[in-house]
């Protein structure tokens, strides 16, 4: 693929943002492409996937989306091997004896109304979201184009071992990850790299590795109680509402840790039925992180006691069910030093930083881990990119100059993997 | 009009309910009603009321239910005197010198989705709600029928004073109650009665006065903070959702009161948008109940302090809305003797009690105190008409005999007030 | 007794005043006068109360007690009938075939300091607590004079039938009503009058019959963890103080009741040992009533369960001790009756009233219970007597002319309670 | 001073541990020692500190303390000049034109009971505590040794330059440091070390500079509402009770902070007078901390800002008291390495840490940070000491070989201090 032909891709990505498990459109354009290829394996779908998924939305909603990507051209036959919001794809290239090394971008979009400035570049050419209310404003269409872009970039090399291009679905949802992880397709990576545009960093400047992560765990508790008038029998209620409030108010209070930083946050809040009625029925999204998966797991253990506990005060089931997670993780050195040498060494390349610090959860964690676990390297490497609307704002954008740029880092840094490896 | 006619009339307001402040098909139908009989004057819409009023809903939702009362056939004149939502009417007839009486009955449904069942009246006999989702679950259809029909009664007798029927607007809300008993047109009454059918009291079942109305005050209460990541700047935000949690908490909290009986309530809750984001936005509905209007401003006062202070715990604004509200009240004894008396010697009645204990709120309460406070007397009669469901559930319906004992009652009642009081 | 013996009765109890379960004194020289009479029978220490009593101080307290009882004169045998702190006398004076009725008195003081102002009779007349820091400041010390000259009035009167007077002891933390209730001493009581002097009524006035004792339950609740150094490893305690003021919001959030009132404080706390260690152990002390026995068991079963759900959302232990309790009671009609009358023909007496309402607790309740239950009379009489200082405040006094009436009005309506059961 | 001598003293100091602004017989007998030496100033108790001091006992416990100094043998001409618990002393020797360099030793001991034990060395030696109640658990007796042994081993050496030795009270309070660092005598100080013995650390282990220090803030809340019967009166209260409840449970709450870590605590409380009254008054004392002052600061403000809303919100008043403070700080390079090289090369000395990270908190950052500002470097050094109990534990003990390993590691770091600065 040329140069144009990708930013051609992006632009298509960009027209067509998905949520998680719902990148219909976007795995089957991906699909289009890759079948061009001279690949030796395509898994899609469900073959990509380990079975165990959260946060799948409901018949109706993936119906809608289906009904999108339909809409918008997507090919029937790949739509059909998604049933179920089974979205995502592994790439698989043999070329010779060598190590495999593998390479992973992220492919959904953001529930977010795209700008319509004029200085919005989305905007003023033409490829602004055609699914109104989301949006990529993170990049991750620029993702999917790069991985793409390696692929060919490799093909084209004297590349001796394996390549492996992961396109995660629902990473916005840290929901991807973990089924990904454990589809079975990781375990015999040599080295992964893992990327990310933007963050802050300009067109030009590559970050060898990045650390940093919070380990995250989503929950939602529903507390039940049982309703009554509260004029008339105030006493015949079990209070939700009340459940809920202690609840909230505790969960901030679980204590700091000495071992390092830890998070807390209820997020969402819904419930209720009037005035009147003593409330029945509470609803609340929340998150913990850590520092390390152990302190994540430290206050995840504290914050269900509190939920269990709050409800029964008040005469309250409570339902915990787990939403999105990703470990905590580190990139390799030796990985670092790859990138950091091959990026010094590339056109287009004016500054590279040995590391950065994310501060914010990813769920490429889980596939570093898996690689990490299984006696493999893994890095997070960022590529930077002018951008001026911050991550997850409406006017975000990439400069489309930086996809080349991470395609020559990354497809060059992979090969030089292979050949150290070996 | 015919007891056949009243039953045919109290099933068209049945198929027809609406909620607060968008009774235009009920107010129309009334009207037209009304405007064949010979009255001295029939004030609608905003003519009824005093100006201020809360709890209207937006422009749109107006908007759908005009439609909807268009669409039911009603009269295009009178809707336009309803615009804005200013529903309901007070009839006045004037017959000789005697002095002034009343009667208020209450017109607006509750957002209730009705009975489909063959042994549910309504629905096996055709008069099933066509506002889907919305039901006269409380008698309201029965109210407004009795209204018309102790209209007829008392043209058609010997009375001798001016007789006012007010057809108020939006109790289950209890929005309704406070402007109409500003509006002036309560002023003069010398004797005012107001009627409930059912409340567990079976067809034939007469209470002279009920006592026992809580006063009520509902409010709104917005919390407004500032978002921030909770990975990356928990610091930054400024936490609406921990403000909300310690002010339920507290509101709770908020010590008894020897003086009697005192209810609070937060029956509804909705705010946030991420598991990531520290909320910034957080509403709760709630309410304040005392077994007198001292006492419900006590904890209203309370109330307002632990909103308050909450916010500002967390460094947040609240915004405090009033929504309904209703005084306590007591029936006059006088009253309460004549309606008893009248009763004991009225077919169809059964057995007569003289008070009963409601326990719930009800803004009645608001016309009862302006007419005592300007030397009048009130009553709150109670007409006992067997309900399959209770009060408030889909499966509510009233015995049609009930309506013809309650017209009986209350006309001859009223009658008897004014020769007593001349 | 002369009416001069009785007052020096009262001034010598008066100046040593006891707490509960060490009224050592007291009861000895109650004793001592009670020996001087014919009675047939007369229950001392563990001979008059049921043997599981709480609250009863440790070994260390009571012999403290008993050291100044001894000091100040107590009788040596008495002292060692009253081992353990066994205080209070049940005298029994059989007269005929008649009704047993009875007279329960309270006879223990208050851990309040005396006032030494001139214008406090006791100080100006000498007889000032010599217990200092402990005070007569509700009248018991008048209640025990009163039920020595209502035994002496009865036994020099035509009584026929058998009275038992019940010196008890500890109302004041309401440890002492259940064991005497349950000592078997008021099984075949027919007909039961407890007495109160003062209560904001003046001197000369009756109240026939006092209702609207809330039944009271008190309880200490003591959460343990794990300290920890809260700066260094703030995550490795379970902290006590957490658990105590989740305990606290939620306990003031009991529901209301809409059978009647309701009350919950706690009105102590310590705990802790640095700023700088997760505290470990956390005390309460605190109590629920309600309006009726029922409505104080609803209140604190839920407080149970709140203390129980705070202490495991902390990983705390909590340890929940009954302290003092007390039933509701309500007085009979048929006493109320005897004593107005009775009273209205009582030299002395200026007024009488039918009933008021206490909105307090008394554990004379359990008495009053116990004769109900076996189906007997009971009621609780108010003697009004006028009292400078509010009662429990270190100037209360009683005017000791109220003594005679007391015992005017208390005997003769005895002796007309016997008359009119037999 | 022989090392004999130097035993001598540290035992005669752990005979007599004195809390903060207490320390009358250890500054009267290292005064006494002082004046022995050939010293160019010796400021003692107000001279060596400013004004403004926080935390100082009254004076009946002053006084007490004073009494236990003079019984123990106290100089009385110096105890005069320590009156009002102006503790502590600097002293100052001036050998040259070189650099001021500075050692900094703490003098107070703990509020804890020592060990009885045959194990125990103290106890078996005959130097255990004879201020029973009280004990040096964390070495400060050899601290303070150490001062004196620094000092003369500098005065015997070839130094050049001004050498000023720190006796500073108050430091297990954090209320000694503040009023020291801004005495003046710190203005003009190059180098400044201070020491602390143990730390897990064993005998022979030298930590040339000591990190981590946590910055501290304590307080002292006293929520004052009004009192009312809590079952007659609920609502005439303003409850402290729950105000303190609502403040605890949102301190709490205070939400972490992605600069580093953040402490709270609430570790004493205790409030209220009996079950049955609403509390008046309940005292908290807590603490706030930060990895950086900075973040102490955040913290700081926001308990503050829930302190005064909780009062607020219930009614109440609420006074914060400030209690012991400390800054962060952090040992300078040039230090760190001028220390780790002269130990290194000392005798005694096994092995050698560049840094360690304390984790709690210490107030000898106060006069670090002084030093710092004014231009100079300060390193705090650990000298390890095998201990047998921990720290602040009742059978603490120091290895007294450690006492001449630290006076050899200072004094020669101190004079290569003044080498490298010239």
């Amino acid at each position: 693929m040329t140069d144009a032909d990708l930013v051609e891709l992006r632009r298509d990505l960009h027209r067509h943002p998905e949520p998680a498990w719902c990148e219909f459109y976007t795995t089957a354009r991906l699909v289009d492409e890759l079948e061009k290829r001279d690949l030796d394996a395509l898994y899609v779908g469900s073959e990509a996937l380990a079975d165990d998924r959260v946060g799948v939305p409901d018949d109706g909603e993936l119906s809608d989306w289906l009904d999108r990507a339909r809409d918008a051209g997507a090919r029937e036959d790949v739509l059909a091997r998604l049933d179920g919001g089974h979205t995502g794809a592994v790439a698989v290239a043999e070329r010779g004896d060598g190590p495999t090394v593998a390479l992973r971008v992220d492919i959904d979009g953001l529930p977010i109304t795209e700008s319509t400035e004029a200085d919005h570049a989305p905007a003023a050419a033409g490829f602004r979201s055609e699914n109104e209310g989301y949006m990529h404003a993170c990049g991750h269409d620029a993702h999917a184009t790069i991985g793409v872009g390696v692929l060919d970039a490799i093909l084209d090399s004297d590349f001796d071992g394996t390549l492996k291009v992961f396109f995660q679905p629902g990473e916005e949802k840290i929901v991807g990850g973990e089924p990904m992880a454990t589809s079975g397709h990781l375990d015999d990576v040599d080295a992964l790299l893992a990327v990310h545009v933007g963050l802050d960093h300009p067109t030009g400047q590559i970050v060898a590795g990045i650390d940093g992560f919070l380990a995250v765990s989503q929950f939602e508790a529903t507390f039940s109680g049982s309703p009554s008038h509260a004029g008339a029998r105030p006493e015949a209620g079990e209070n939700a509402m009340q459940a809920a409030a202690t609840a909230i108010g505790n969960l901030y209070g679980i204590p700091r840790h000495a071992d390092g930083a830890t998070r807390v946050n209820v997020g969402v809040i819904e419930g209720g039925t009037a005035t009147n009625i003593v409330p029945e029925r509470v609803r609340i999204e929340g998150e913990v992180r850590g520092e390390t998966t152990e302190l994540m797991e430290y206050i995840d253990e504290k914050a269900r006691r509190v939920l269990r506990s709050a409800a029964e005060m008040h005469g309250c089931e409570v339902e915990i069910e787990r939403a999105g997670t990703a470990p905590s993780a580190e990139s390799d050195d030796d990985l670092r030093e790859i990138v950091a040498d091959v990026a010094r060494d590339t056109s287009g390349v004016t500054s590279v930083l040995d590391t950065d610090h994310l501060g914010g959860s990813e769920d490429a964690t889980y596939l570093m881990q898996r690689v990490q676990e299984g006696g493999g390297s893994a890095a997070y490497v960022g590529v930077g990119t002018d951008h001026p609307g911050g991550h997850h704002t409406s006017t975000f954008d990439v400069d489309e100059a930086s996809i080349d740029v991470a395609v020559d880092v990354l497809s060059r840094s992979l090969i030089e993997c292979a050949r150290r490896r070996d």
